[in-house]
């Protein structure tokens, strides 16, 4: 009966993502932690890796020649450049979770979102973000970063940023020590997408 | 700061419906036990009040003439007739629910939700359905109903419904004895809708 074939799983690519200083990787942390049933996407990069960090978990750590093949063999998703080391997120990653029915997180920046949105217009893109502009600015502030940016072109940035709400589908605010709070919303979010009559499908 | 003012209350109109048999009631009623903070529509009736009914908490007791008046100034949502008697959701309900920024619940066979749609097209409308075919004649056999239709007659009626899911926004199969998974399906997606960049606004 076609009504309940409808019912069957429908693989989200779900972009968390937001200004930096809002706490996306937090967010994407706890979901770890509270082991929510999703592959969360492992990024690729030509940075070297550090002693605490292991290959294939914390990040896929390649070659620059690799990388190089990996964008015009056109297997990446997004990529950028970020302090002169390169970043991207391997297509083959949502594939396989694909074919195994799993939900993909990815957490990338607010230009990254648009990208991942062109390629795959089905995406889901969940736009995290804080109380205020002023909120934003103070946690900038107190964040110890690696970014050798200054203070006022990171915050400049983030302003910036916080305008591009219109092209996100969902928005979060992460209040300051409510984590969790945040968390519960995504896992809502997740829960009704999946409810949907009309399905997102996403083909990479 | 306009993108923060997104984020002011945007009360829904949440119609939950589905074939008969399904367990629509059950699921309204379990919301009201769990105390959603919403408010339940009472429906307009023209029947008359039994013994155990309270006037403004189970329906509203109008007469003919009250109810022609409503009919003639557009004053409900929608309308029919139930076994002779007349039943319809007064506009006033959800307007002024609306106004204490309080999101509407009612529950409505699937033609009155196709009407809802029509007058009110940002409603959100939740189908309620059971594992299969098979299972919906069985729980419409088990059933006490006070319809003197036949029960081939409201199998049949159920399985035409079961084909208007597609004018719906989503879809929860309401799996016997788990109710309170349904009503958690039920929250998340109100949860979901409330955290959408891109609101329904709903003008009655």
């Amino acid at each position: 009966m076609s009504e309940f074939d409808l019912r069957k799983p429908n693989p989200l690519l779900i972009v968390i993502s937001g200004p930096s200083g809002v706490g996306k990787d937090s967010v994407v942390q706890r979901m770890k932690e509270r082991e929510f049933p999703f592959h969360f996407v492992v990024t690729a990069t030509t940075r070297e890796k550090r002693p605490a960090e292991v290959n294939g978990r914390d990040y896929f750590f390649v070659s620059k020649d690799e990388f190089a093949r990996m964008i015009e063999e056109n297997e990446l998703i997004e990529y950028a450049i970020v302090y002169g080391d390169y970043k991207g997120i391997p297509k083959e990653q949502v594939r396989s979770a694909f074919a195994s029915d799993k939900d993909v997180v990815m957490r990338v920046d607010v230009q990254g979102a648009e990208t991942v949105r062109k390629l795959a217009p089905e995406a889901l893109l969940i736009f995290i973000t804080c109380e205020s502009e002023e909120e934003l600015e103070k946690r900038l502030r107190e964040r110890k970063t690696e970014s050798p940016d200054s203070l006022s072109l990171r915050i400049a940035t983030a302003r910036k940023e916080l305008q591009r709400l219109d092209a996100f589908d969902y928005v979060i605010i992460n209040h300051d020590f409510h984590l969790d709070d945040t968390v519960d919303k995504v896992r809502a979010i997740i829960a009704a997408e999946h409810l949907k009559v009309h399905h997102r499908t996403v083909t990479l």
